[in-house]
């Protein structure tokens, strides 16, 4: 068990990525897996010095580019051939590992995934998928959180598919209950393209539909898989983000504008961290890219050590648990025709 | 100037509606508007007996019948005749009156508007607008919020053109910021749909469009008018909907999870009221339906008094500032071929 580790993508990088590296080798729950830390040299060097223990698990291979944010992805992806991250994607397209693992640039790991590990056989679109905290403690796993725009019904069939065999193989959730988010729960709302889905997954098989889902429902614990195309799923999530901001800003504004606010807003600190915390996205990782070829776990690119940490996390469960196996199968079991 | 009041609409009717009504009726602002008030006829007569001095501004027109929140749109609308709601359009559709003010069913409503009022000349589909606080202490207008499902690019483009008259001539904000919702900011982000309508609202004349705009962007200020499909609206709104309950449930959950919590929380409590009162929708009165022959205003199902006369406020500036001649001669100036 093998991850291929981008070192140069975040905000945080190289230090936060090599940091989670080293929490990760360190935990005995993952002393079976090995890691390839594809960046720096200098930087690798250092880590070499720090882990010495433990360097019969890990592989460093010094590159000499990096593909940043402001980059296209896909020309950067073509031209930077020694960056870390088109590195790790070839030493997982040549076996040498079995799942990348970056926090840098969205687009570039998903062209990446795409033209280095290539779909899988039957898999329409490849999908990218967010898992997000919920009211009862849990978490739900939003796809398609952005990668494909415009989207067939048969598109959102395999993503509910590819999403109940991460939620079983990585989040370890048993049957995952499995909501299409439309702008009303009775099932005859929906547009065009959501009112065929809702057949699809009506006629799904092993799959557990819960039906349509309205989007104030994402956080509710009502299910723990949520189908949607990717502009929707960019709508939803940003929705959410704009509005968790909005509501923590005025919050503090009103705070700080009197007195009696700021000694109340002190003493009522912690209960302001434990809601942080909650909605953190750092405690559930990174984001799968499910349907190609090998695994891929895009962590937040502002991750810090416990962020690498998690999406390590991930792709030891994704690869011990077979995830790309497991969706094979179950694409193979539901072919339809377009 | 004469407003259609449908008095059995609501959560709270006749009490909230009334109340706000004879508001409405008191201040010297609106001294110059009359009042056609449809509903329950003992609850009008004891209007009448509270609002005596004012009588000569108010005409009471009791009904027998109610259409409910749960009761199907279309039937409901064509079967109950003496509903409060049907003789409200009635009222408009007759002339007698320029505007109907109703919380109660948005089916219902939306129902009405189209077979007693009809489309404009011109217009496409007529759409349902909602005015959301921003952090800067404004407001924007998002449309569709949720009328039509499924849309070609020319209804987005209306939507634009009557979003500003909206704007313009309610809610008194000169040549308002028009953004696309889209799932980037960059010109070239979009779906098919979106990205057809960023080059014909480039086109269009007199409109101050500043491009695509993400979800997060929703309550930045940086825009006054936010365009988009029905079913992205509603996924839009609900997703901000859940997202608050969401933090605000958890922060009082953590706050009275310790005595600590308690008293800072019960210290800082202007501060939540502050936000709270920021965030709510009855300071912004109801959402217009634009683009039918009359005034409709869709105030909240839960709305109280004030509300209610907020949205008898922006039914007063519809007619007074006459809203219907101003979205017609703009769609006159904008005809495209579909």
């Amino acid at each position: 068990m093998i991850l291929a580790v981008d070192v140069m993508g975040g905000d945080n990088a190289p230090q936060a990525i090599l940091g989670g590296c080293s929490k990760f080798l360190k935990s005995e729950t993952f002393s079976d897996a090995e890691l390839m830390l594809f960046g720096d040299e200098k930087a690798l060097n250092q880590f070499k010095i720090e882990n010495e223990s433990l360097s019969n698990r890990f592989h460093l291979i010094p590159t000499t580019e990096v593909i940043g944010f402001d980059e296209s992805p896909t020309e950067a992806y073509k031209k930077k051939k020694d960056s870390s991250l088109v590195r790790a994607f070839e030493a997982v397209k040549n076996g040498e590992a079995q799942c990348v693992v970056s926090a840098g640039s969205t687009g570039a790991l998903l062209t990446g995934a795409i033209l280095s590990l290539r779909r899988q056989k039957g898999v329409k679109r490849p999908v990218l998928a967010s898992q997000l905290p919920t009211m009862n403690g849990k978490s739900v796993l939003l796809l398609d959180s952005g990668a494909n725009t415009d989207c067939k019904p048969i598109y959102l069939q395999q993503f509910a598919i590819m999403g109940k065999a991460y939620m079983e193989c990585v989040a370890q959730v048993k049957d995952p209950r499995i909501a299409l988010l439309s702008n009303g729960s009775e099932s005859e709302k929906g547009n065009m393209l959501t009112k065929e889905v809702h057949s699809l997954l009506s006629e799904t098989k092993n799959i557990h539909f819960v039906g349509n889902a309205e989007a104030r429902e994402l956080m509710s614990g009502n299910f723990e898989v949520l189908v949607c195309d990717g502009f929707d799923g960019n709508i939803l999530l940003k929705g959410v983000e704009g509005a968790s901001k909005m509501i923590l800003g005025l919050l503090k504004e009103s705070l700080y504008s009197s007195l009696r606010g700021k000694i109340g807003g002190l003493i009522a600190k912690p209960a302001f961290a434990d809601v942080k915390k909650k909605m953190d996205y750092k405690e559930y990782g990174g984001s799968p890219f499910l349907g190609v070829n090998g695994g891929v776990i895009k962590a937040h690119g502002s991750s810090d050590e416990k962020a690498i940490f998690n999406a390590l996390r991930q792709g030891y469960n994704w690869i011990k648990n077979d995830l790309e196996r497991v969706i094979q199968e179950t694409i193979d079991n539901n072919q339809i025709d377009e």
